[in-house]
C-alpha cells in the first residue's frame, strides 16, 4: 500500500477499504504520512464524498485511535449530550444540572471555543477557581456523586481527531458531512456514554446553514451511532439567531442561571426543555411527556439550580462574583420599525473581536466581554431604542453591530 | 484576502481571480502559504478544474516567479521543443544536431528522469566530462556558435513551477491537464525561444494515457502558447510501446548516435523526420516539406552527425568511449506468436529497478544500466527466441520483464 495511490483512488471518487482508510490515518497520526499528504486527501473526501462504509470504519478508526473510557463502575444508563455549536450556545450549562437532579447519569466531554463559536470548557472558566480538567478517575467519581461532570477532553481520547480536525481548520477541509459526523460521533463513542443526543444547529451562526444539508449530516449521524450500538436521538434547532439573550462567556454563564432559577419563557427556554426532556427520557427509559413533567419540576423546586451550585462547587469553582466587564457600549436603533432578523453569524463575529473567542487556535479569551441583546424577532423598534449593549475591554469598538439587526 | 477563501471557493468548483492565484502560489515560494495549504487547493483544482482564463493566468504567474532568458542578443528565429516523457525518449538528442545543422537556432533547457521517464541531462551525463549546467551567459554563446545547446534548468527559470512540481508529485495531484499544461508552458515561455513544438506523448508509457486526454491537453497548450504571442505546434505521439531499441542512460545515447548516422528505418527514425522537419520548417517558415527534405540532407550527408560531435566537445564531453555494464541477463521467449505489443510501463519499470532512473528525487541513477530490444512489434517469435537483454549492475534480477512482452 502507498499513500499516493490511496489518495488517487479518493481522487477518482473509488472507495477505500478499511485497510487503506487505516494506513493513511493512522499512518499520518504516527508521523508517517505527511500534513501535505493528509491535507490533499482530506480536499479529495471534501469534493468527492465517502460511502456510509467508509464513514464507519473511519469512525471506528478514529476511535480506536486512542482510549475509550470505561464507565461500567457506573451503575445505569449514561447520557451524553453534544451541540455543533453556535452563537449564545449555553445550552450544557443548564440541561446536564437539569438533567442530573432528575437522577439520570450525564457524562460530558467538552471543548473550547475556536472562531465565532463558544465552547462549554471556556464559558466555565469565567467561574473563578473552576477546574476544567479532571482526571477519568476523577470525572467519574464526581458522576457518581453528583449525576454529572463537565471535563475538558482528553488528550488520548481519539487524539486522530483532534488532529485531523486542526488540519481540517487550516485547509479549507472543515466543509464535509462524512469528516464532521465522523469527528462527532467518534468522540461520543470513545467517551462510553450509552445514549447520545445530538443538537445539531443550522442557520447562519453555524457550520451546517441548511435543514436539507443538517438532514444529511443526521442521517450519516444516526446510522454511525446505530452501528456502534448507541441509541442515538438528533434535533435539529435554529442558530440562525444567537441563543438567548447573552454572548460571551461570564455573561452567559449569568443567563444560565437565570434559566436555572425559573426564566424559561424564550426561545432559549424552550430548547433546553425539549432537550433535557429527551435526555431524561433516554436516560430513564419513560416517555418524553413524563420526563418533560419531572424537568419542569427539578426547574420549578429549585433542585436544578442547587444542582448547579453543587456541580460548580465540586469542581472548585466560587460562583460568588463573576467578573463582567465594567465598560460598556450602548447601541441604539437608526431605524424605526419591526426587527426581522438578528444575524447570529455577525453578532458572533463582533463577540469574538471583542476578545471573547479565539481567531485561532491557542489564542487568549477575555472572560469579561460580549454582548447582552435587548430586542427579540417582533419587537417594534423606535429610533433610539437600545437594540444591545456590548461590554468591552481592551478592544473598544461597535464593530458596526448595527447591521446584525434587520429593521424593516 | 486569506488562504482558506481562496481554498474553499475551488473547493466549490468556483473561479479564481488573478490577484487570488498570485495570493496563493507566490504566497507558497515565499512560504507564506504552507505545504498542507497548497496540496489542498492543487487536489481541488486536480477535482474542479479551471478555467481557460484561470489557467492562462496562472501561466503568467509562474512565469514572473522567476526570471525570463533574454535571447535577443541571438539572431533570428528561436525554436525549442519538449517532449511530455516517455520510455526510451531519446528524440532531443537526435533531432537538435539536426535541426541546428540545417541553420535552425535550437534553445533547450531539459530536466532530470523522475519515475519510469528518463531525461536528456541525466542520459548526456552518461558522456564522460559532459557539462550539463551553463550560465546563461554559456548557453546564449554556445547557440551564437553552433546553432544549439542542452542545459539543465537553472534554479530562477520558473521557480514557482519547481516547487508546485515537487508538491504534486508527493500528493497525488499530479494528474491534471491544467496544472500539467501550466507547467510544461510556463518553462517554455521563461526560456525566451520564438516557437515552440511539444511532442505529446500518449500511451500506457507516458503520463496521458488515452487519445482523448492529449486532444484536451494540446488544446489548452495551444491557447497558453496562443495567449504569450508564441507560435505553439503539438505533435501527439504512441508512448504505449518503448521509443526505439534502447532504455537506460549510455544505451540511448548509442542508438541516438546510430540513428544520426543514418540508421532511420523505424518507429524512431520517423518521428525523428517528423519532428525535426517541423521545427526547421517553423525556424525557417518554410513549409514542412522543403524542411523534411534539408532534414534528411543533413542526415545522409553526415552534418547531422557531426553537429552531435561538435555539440558534445562544446560541452566538454568526452565520447570516445561510453560506460556500459557488461554483465548482462538475456531474456528469452517462453511463448511461439506474433509480438502484439511491448508494454512500455512495465519496461520502464524494470529499467528503473535496474538503476537506470529515480524513485524519487535525488536517488542515484546509474548510467551504465538498461535495457536493449531485439525484437519489434508484428514479429513472429519462437520459443527460445530472445526478447531482450538486460544490462545489469548491481542490481541483478529480470524483474519478470517476459510479462512486458504480449505474444498470441
Amino acid at each position: 500500500m502507498n499513500i499516493i495511490e490511496i489518495i488517487n483512488k479518493k481522487r477518482l471518487k473509488q472507495s477505500l477499504s478499511y485497510e487503506e482508510l487505516e494506513y493513511a490515518f493512522m499512518g499520518y497520526l504516527e508521523n508517517k504520512v505527511e500534513s501535505y499528504q493528509m491535507s490533499s486527501l482530506l480536499m479529495a473526501i471534501c469534493i468527492n464524498g465517502m460511502t456510509d462504509e467508509e464513514i464507519i470504519n473511519l469512525t471506528d478508526i478514529f476511535v480506536k485511535s486512542g482510549d475509550c473510557l470505561d464507565l461500567s463502575s457506573i451503575e445505569g444508563i449514561k447520557v451524553d449530550k453534544h451541540s455543533t455549536g453556535g452563537i449564545g450556545d449555553k445550552t450544557t450549562l443548564i440541561i446536564a444540572p437539569i438533567v442530573a437532579s432528575c437522577g439520570v447519569k450525564l457524562v460530558k466531554m467538552s471543548g473550547r471555543g475556536l472562531g465565532i463559536t463558544g465552547g462549554t470548557i471556556d464559558k466555565l472558566e469565567s467561574i473563578k477557581g473552576f477546574k476544567t480538567s479532571l482526571s477519568n478517575d476523577e470525572f467519574i467519581q464526581e458522576i457518581k456523586d453528583i449525576n454529572m461532570a463537565i471535563s475538558s477532553q482528553t488528550d488520548n481520547l481519539a487524539p486522530l481527531d483532534k488532529k485531523i480536525y486542526e488540519l481540517r481548520d487550516v485547509t479549507g477541509t472543515t466543509n464535509s458531512y462524512a469528516l464532521i459526523a465522523i469527528s462527532v460521533m467518534s468522540k461520543k463513542i470513545a467517551c462510553g456514554a450509552d445514549k447520545i443526543l445530538i443538537d445539531l444547529k443550522v442557520g447562519s451562526g453555524a457550520l451546517i446553514n441548511t435543514k436539507e444539508e443538517a438532514l444529511k449530516l443526521a442521517d450519516i449521524m444516526q446510522k454511525i451511532g446505530n452501528h456502534f450500538g448507541k441509541e442515538t436521538k438528533i434535533i435539529i434547532s435554529n442558530m440562525s439567531t444567537p441563543l438567548g439573550k447573552n454572548i460571551g462567556n461570564s455573561l452567559e454563564v449569568i443567563e444560565a442561571m437565570d434559566v436555572l432559577k425559573g426564566n424559561i419563557n424564550s426561545d432559549l427556554g424552550e430548547l433546553i426543555i425539549l432537550l433535557a426532556s429527551t435526555l431524561v427520557s433516554l436516560g430513564k427509559n419513560i416517555s418524553y411527556e413524563i420526563a418533560k413533567e419531572e424537568v419542569l419540576k427539578v426547574i420549578n423546586d429549585g433542585r436544578a439550580y442547587n444542582k448547579f451550585l453543587e456541580f460548580v462547587k465540586y469542581q472548585h469553582g466560587d460562583i460568588s462574583t463573576l467578573a463582567v466587564s465594567q465598560d460598556t457600549i450602548v447601541i441604539k436603533s437608526e431605524k424605526e420599525g419591526t426587527l426581522k432578523e438578528i444575524n447570529a453569524k455577525k453578532i458572533g463575529e463582533v463577540s469574538m473581536l471583542l476578545g471573547s473567542g479565539r481567531q485561532k487556535k491557542g489564542d487568549d479569551i477575555d472572560h469579561t466581554v460580549g454582548i447582552v441583546l435587548n430586542k427579540e424577532i417582533g419587537n417594534y423598534i423606535h429610533q433610539g431604542d437600545i437594540l444591545c449593549t456590548l461590554y468591552v475591554n481592551k478592544v473598544k469598538n461597535d464593530f458596526n453591530i448595527n447591521e446584525a439587526f434587520i429593521i424593516e
